[in-house]
């Protein structure tokens, strides 16, 4: 999906290349649970419940701000499958049903907590985080190495095209580091 | 999709981050009529049979080692909405139903005369190139130059994590131009 | 050098980190006489004229406002071996010495020109181009393509942090290309 | 300078353009003193060497085959000002005079220590880190801001053609990151 199909607010949005390789790494069923932690505009909630028909997906988001671009996006593309949830994780994860899937956005400092709590939900939930700070990348690595798991860890650099003229000039996006682990495979295969 | 799910021969094939953004990129619909052209393993054409379930697949490919791969990943996913075509676009494409959709992995410098033969079947084809090469890049924008299209561009760059003892070292992946111009969007939204 | 060093104005300069790059492939002498086409601010004909300390640089641009940093900035590094040439190029460099190291910055679609003219005068000089449009790197492959010549062709891609709060955000830079040839490598080695 | 013009065993070697950014962002002076620690093949010792004309290059190595290369390199180039120690950073640094400049290629895990040591003999001293792994990267940031210190960090990403047939193929190198801070920045205007 196009970024410029979102409703966006001054929430920053995950970029449309970054949302489709997270998403592919998520490797969602058509019956699959999905938390959104940190979901800011919902781009990755919405295109997740498009995904997961027979799913659902829970939008957990504790700015205000945010809360209603999520709520404008999910009328906007009418995902009744998805749910926003107004709170903290990973206190506000605590009533909801067990995960299948997992996309961390934004964790504010609390990975650990969170990934503890989800874990714990579902020892085998498919997580993938995005992460722009250097801080979160060390957190992210350090908190896959305390549960001795090996992950994927890639980055994300796109460039797009800025017309000038008769000219397209590279503009440099910010680059996104990708971490994902887990799930329970299902055979594609028949 | 993963790269290792794909029985892989010594052709080249589109990394599964690259895959997913060019895939995201098509847009495609349920009942969407995809051309990959250049099909190389397929690994493109497999996951867009996935996605287009009540549409079809015709995976294009001149080399004959390619396309044994192609039956074998067809095989293998038992995609029966993916047809193999052995032969060189754009001749090959002449007795096939129009595109709606249209993926240029491999046009060994046809390009121009291929994206002519998919706008005469349908001038409304949304259209997504995958180029590596910096004379393919310079073809890519003077085909739509030519045609006066203005298209999106971007650069993908990716680094992958490798385990080296206790660290992991960011190895970088060889960069690719995505180029992607048409379609017609429908509203997701109600 | 820093690029708060120099006096900017709303002239586009090339980076730090890419005018060191371009600067290293330049394979500057003590002696080397350098034209710096497309001069901008005057970074690169300012750290050029620190390194060729018995030779000369002159610094072409053609626009007003550019003109007036580069003498701004040759004066605020006493550069007294940088000379500003207020002009267009090709025609500018007519009346001036031949060079042995060309760096081109900005060539206004008269790139095939300005090679013209500058291996005229000397055909055994070092070249170095900094694209950064899809245009002007076409062009550049067909330029060296059409004189047979094999240069080195590198993108270079930087990402710098930026402090918020506690954390460091990765932002990415507009990609550059560096196109580099020619050149008389006298051995370093004794 | 070039990458082929060094003696090269198996030991992994700065390439070119991250060489280049590392050497501008020590910012030498004639005069320097100079530690290039995990010195490797040598090139930045020997690139340095070149700069500093009047002042010392110390290259500390731990790796007798890497040693061995170094005095390769420093009689390749003449760098008489380029002295091989052997051994292993923090201590092997005790002896040496105060550096005025110091590059970190290669600290084994022990970042913290080899600053330590190196900013008590001048607290003052310019400070260039090049990291592979994320782990170092974490290290780097960790040991910046255990000190209060705010460096720049930027990774550099390089891509480098290579011909293929009538194609040049743009290969993705891996990325660095280069971290540097402190220094007396001595003005260079008159």
């Amino acid at each position: 999906m196009r970024d410029e199909e979102f409703i966006r607010g001054a929430v920053p949005m995950t970029k449309s290349e970054v949302r489709a390789v997270s998403i592919s790494k998520l490797e969602l069923e058509e019956d699959s649970v999905v938390y959104d932690v940190g979901a800011g505009t919902g781009s990755v909630s919405v295109e997740a419940a498009g995904a997961v028909r027979k799913g659902r997906v829970f939008a957990i988001e504790k700015k205000k701000e945010a809360v209603e671009l999520l709520y404008a996006n999910k009328n906007r593309f009418s995902r009744n499958n998805m749910t926003v949830i107004e709170g903290t994780a990973p206190a506000a994860l605590k009533e909801l049903p067990a995960p299948t899937h997992v996309f961390l956005g934004g964790t504010s400092g609390s990975m650990d907590g969170i990934l503890e709590a989800v874990l714990e939900k579902n020892p085998k939930a498919r997580v993938v985080i995005n992460v722009i700070s250097l801080e979160s990348l060390a957190e992210a690595v350090s908190c896959l190495k305390k549960r001795d798991i090996e992950g994927e860890i890639v980055s994300i650099q796109v460039s797009k095209a800025r017309k000038a003229g008769a000219y397209h000039l590279m503009e440099g996006q910010n680059p996104v580091y990708v971490i994902s682990f887990g799930g329970e495979k299902k055979e594609e295969i028949s």
